[in-house]
């Protein structure tokens, strides 16, 4: 009931609306109220739930304009990456809703076509949006529509290739596409590169011109359109302030009408331009500066902490975070501590020099650190090219982000046989970020690559010692893979300075076999098992998980029941390839996988645990259930 | 003994020098004669081993120049896609073995460094060159290295993102990057996209400058890099006639130095301007015209056809390309079939147009056909686009290069649930273009992607009924591969209208399973076997190979042993995934994969068959021999 009336209090013109359509309805000042509102909502449920908090409060009257002069679902509109799609999710039906964000069957902190018909594509990952707004605007086209496709794109996605290989085919798209270029000079890390500098410059310019005038001139250099533009011009009320034609931008050469910078927080300027957009009869880039973190003090300050965040309280925007060690951090750490004696070193992120870790080289090695943007695919390459001189490169990348780059792991690390290292973070469950971001598909996709070798530690020390390992006394493409957070509490009593490690009772007939952080809870597993059930079990875990040890498949061919418990994909995963290695040396006992199948919808990493089998009770029920 | 002969005729400078340090003492008339003994030698070898031929005679002033101005294997010469790379090899030590090109145990049609330390990296996939010579460039930094990165790239590449990516990282790398834009107006298909159009406005630029004044007045736009270059300039002895600073190009945004064009077949103008390029202390970019084919009429008239070539007569200039149909013709003609019913249906080509057979497409419904350039991943992802509006886009893509789109097809494919297929060409083992571009990958890596359908027809008929079904009767991601070439002679003996077939004998104990072309075989190896061995087989051929069909499972379950044969990686391969579903039903009988592992080197199919033990004599050995 409390939540119930702080709502309404929050939310008082949000909730008099009928939205999206009254939006067009609304004048400059109440489009302001609405703002302010919307702004309360998000600070209030992203502090109890968590979640992408200072690009969302970025877009605000972005999204705002979008659904004013665009209508959707007719018209659609996608959100690369798709986690500033907040503020659109509230004003399209899910503002009562918007409390369960991230939460299990509750709202997803992404775009979902399952959830409203108004989220025309799923996102998750960077720089897909030119792309699919491309395909929906050439099926409009053949359709006979007179819609339009919005891309709205960050300036750090705009470092990833993909997007300039939907630039480059844009130019065909002629009269329904408009990519809205959202720059707040700040993607995850900060924004690098030439585009970078490039779009900055753009930002940062002072030159005010007459809309009027500008847009004649800029005609005058694009085939003629006729009339419908001069009209627009006409009808214009005031001159859009922000807006400059440059003599020359990159996005003219890649065939499209550039519009900006326009004052993302203005919405009469947003307003103005999104509709002198659309009359453009041209793909049409309109360049907006946004602020991230706008209209919470915070967040404005510190938006790189207010990226992604876990619970905080609003007055003090003070963040439930742990500071204490991650997997992430001690993986920093290790890699300066191998960094000093071993100069061939370098480290490679693609934006997530915080996420990763990496900020401790970052400090201490200048010169063999790279941020090389959001740009997996050339991450993995440069590092290759820098291997073949005689360094050591270690990337380090998200596990889910590395799927990008399965062609450059087997073309160019694997295939050209240079020693370099990946470091995996945020392998297996993620957790409230749900199917777009589970760390799953890594071991599957890896192992289909001759010669890799992969690690999967499950608590600190072994992840130091993998890492030293994989940099030290291991050849060709080597990986290291580990979960996003901490280690468990229980994990340094089952620690393994080799490769793997087992613990044996007396007389058992049954082995339990694990990799990662779900292994450190083997020993208790099975003692619970003797205790209570009186079933004896040995266990076993694996740090190198790839190839695999001869010595554990001999050892594991001995038992008459085998358990194997993965966090990760169980088509073409571990429990998979081992079961291979047993059958084909004669091993016909019983051999029992849990591990999840299918795209892993949002939870809590512990329910999501729970739900495939992989957590202590339920490792219990399976053995006891089927021996 | 007349081969020696032949050669020593057609190679006498080639012959005479010490390459390539030689290189640097010729006058430009002896160069121009070296062009062409060169050119006499790529024709006759590309004419006798099959290759390609127009793409190399089109580089061949340019890789002489590189040579002579640069000092390989100390400067580190990076060829982007690499099959342009001949010349460099017959100037890199390799004349005497260049008539083995791409045969076993032959000299490599792409870069290797296993064969020559001048071939700097391995390459075969495209636009990975920028990003591989940034490492090098930036690890020569750090180890006060004062030699050079060159990239060699041609504007076809420049379609891919990861150019890109390379691009818009290249410009921290200070002083020794230089990339070398090879322009023919020509990727495998023609080139597309608004880049293209950008390039062809530069190409054909008329505006002829005073070289000293033009790079005085770009020097005012980048920072002051002091002495060398103003006296590089004073060195010039002549004016670089086709070099323009244009007032803007995309390059320049993107942090680069622009030089040209110049004429790609001059060698005093591109002894010139790369000399010039290596003075200026910033990454360049030197923009070249080169004509595809130069050289060999025929080629220069229809340089697509001499772009990969079977051997053919050098005076009539006719290849030995069997004109019949393939299983390119016959998925590109049933795609026309099915697309006269379903308007729906689109086509997408990754730049092989041709290549795939969707010419025929592209000629009769030409609003529903998209050349996206080499753009894998922006290929996926708008089809997505497109299916998420209703359509059926169908991309035909070769297996090799489909690995780019991994990201893609898992998310934003297969999460998003549209239906869209994918045509995989070229999937098996290719021959001769050797580990770069075996077919041997899709099958283990899309089989980690849930909710994905894959079929692997082994004929014609097949291969037809295949796609209808993908195109009309599925959902979701669909896959349809099939191999290079033709249909095996006996393939429609065995063919099959279901999604499996089965062939008996009587009382027999032992199944062979297979798929794809090599399926065709298992009648005849049962046979040999009955006839020769006495030994009874039945056969099974799957023709939709994930997820498996349970009836398959079930019915091979009765069998004492089994012989699985598959042309694709063993790990993760459906061999794999086979024996996991019937050991999960209680199968402990004999189970024995045959499959490839590792990368599989350069050989004709047959040998590659042969060497795996997929061709018709080693299954029946291998059957014989483990039972």
């Amino acid at each position: 009931m409390n939540v119930e009336k702080e709502k309404k209090q929050d939310a008082f013109l949000l909730r008099e609306l009928s939205l999206p359509e009254d939006l067009k309805k609304l004048d400059t000042e109440q489009c302001k109220e609405l703002c302010r509102e919307i702004r309360a909502v998000l600070i209030k449920t992203v502090s109890r739930t968590g979640g992408h908090l200072a690009s969302n409060l970025g877009v605000v009257e972005l999204t705002l304009a979008i659904h004013r002069v665009f209508s959707s679902p007719e018209d659609k509109i996608v959100w690369d990456v798709g986690h500033q799609s907040y503020t659109h999710k509230i004003l399209t039906g899910r503002l009562d809703k918007f409390g369960t964000l991230r939460q299990e069957n509750g709202i997803s902190g992404f775009p979902k076509p399952m959830e409203s018909e108004h989220d025309s594509f799923v996102s998750g990952h960077s720089s897909t949006s030119v792309s699919v707004a491309c395909g929906i605007a050439e099926a409009m086209k053949l359709q006979n529509k007179k819609n339009y496709a919005v891309a709205v794109i960050g300036d750090g996605a705009f470092t990833g290739g993909m997007a300039y290989e939907g630039l480059n085919n844009a130019g065909k798209i002629n009269s329904n596409l408009i990519v809205i270029l959202n720059h707040n000079d700040m993607s995850i890390s900060k924004n690098v590169g030439a585009l970078a500098k490039h779009l900055s410059n753009l930002r940062s310019t002072q030159k005010y011109v007459n809309t009027k005038v500008a847009v004649e001139q800029m005609l005058k250099k694009t085939p003629v359109v006729g009339a419908p533009i001069t009209k627009a011009i006409s009808a214009s009320k005031t001159a859009i302030k922000g807006m400059v034609l440059k003599g020359h931008t990159m996005f003219e050469d890649l065939g499209f009408i550039y519009l900006g910078p326009v004052n993302g927080h203005d919405i009469e300027e947003l307003d103005e331009v999104l509709t002198l957009a659309k009359t453009l009869g041209k793909p049409v880039l309109v360049h907006v500066n946004t602020t991230k973190g706008k209209g919470y003090l915070p967040a404005e300050k510190n938006p790189g902490e207010y990226h992604g965040i876990s619970r905080f309280d609003v007055v003090t925007g003070n963040s439930e975070v742990i500071t204490s060690d991650s997997f992430s951090s001690v993986f920093g750490h290790e890699l300066v501590d191998l960094g000093v004696y071993n100069e061939r070193i370098c480290a490679v992120t693609a934006a997530m020099k915080y996420g990763t870790g990496l900020q401790f080289f970052a400090e201490k090695f200048r010169d063999r650190f790279f941020d090389v943007g959001i740009a997996e695919q050339h991450a993995v390459t440069y590092s290759a090219g820098l291997a073949s001189m005689g360094f050591v490169p270690v990337f380090a990348v998200y596990s889910s982000f590395l799927q990008r780059s399965y062609d450059q792991l087997v073309h160019d690390a694997a295939l050209s046989g240079v020693h370099m290292v990946i470091g995996i973070d945020r392998a297996g469950f993620v957790g409230e970020d749900g199917e777009t971001h589970q760390g799953l598909f890594d071991v599957p996709m890896l192992s289909t690559i001759p010669g890799v070798t992969i690690f999967s530690p499950s608590c600190y020390d072994e992840l130091r010692t993998s890492l030293r390992k994989a940099i030290n006394e291991s050849e060709g493409l080597v990986c290291v893979r580990y979960p996003r957070g901490n280690e468990n509490a229980e994990a340094k009593d089952f620690s393994a300075d080799g490769e793997y490690l087992e613990e044996k009772n007396p007389g058992s007939e049954t082995l339990i076999i694990s990799y990662g952080r779900i292994s450190s809870e083997l020993p208790s597993v099975c003692k619970t098992l003797l205790k209570e059930y009186d079933i004896s079990c040995d266990c076993m875990k694996l740090v190198k998980i790839f190839p695999l040890i001869d010595e554990c498949i001999e050892k594991a061919s001995l038992y008459k029941n085998i358990f194997f418990f993965e966090e990760g994909m169980k088509s073409g995963g571990i429990a998979e390839h081992f079961m291979m290695k047993l059958y084909s040396r004669g091993y016909r006992g019983n051999y029992h996988i849990t591990a999840p199948e299918g795209f892993i919808k949002q939870a809590s990493v512990k329910s999501q645990m729970k739900k495939y089998g992989l957590d202590h009770d339920s490792m219990i029920n399976i053995v006891k259930n089927n021996l």
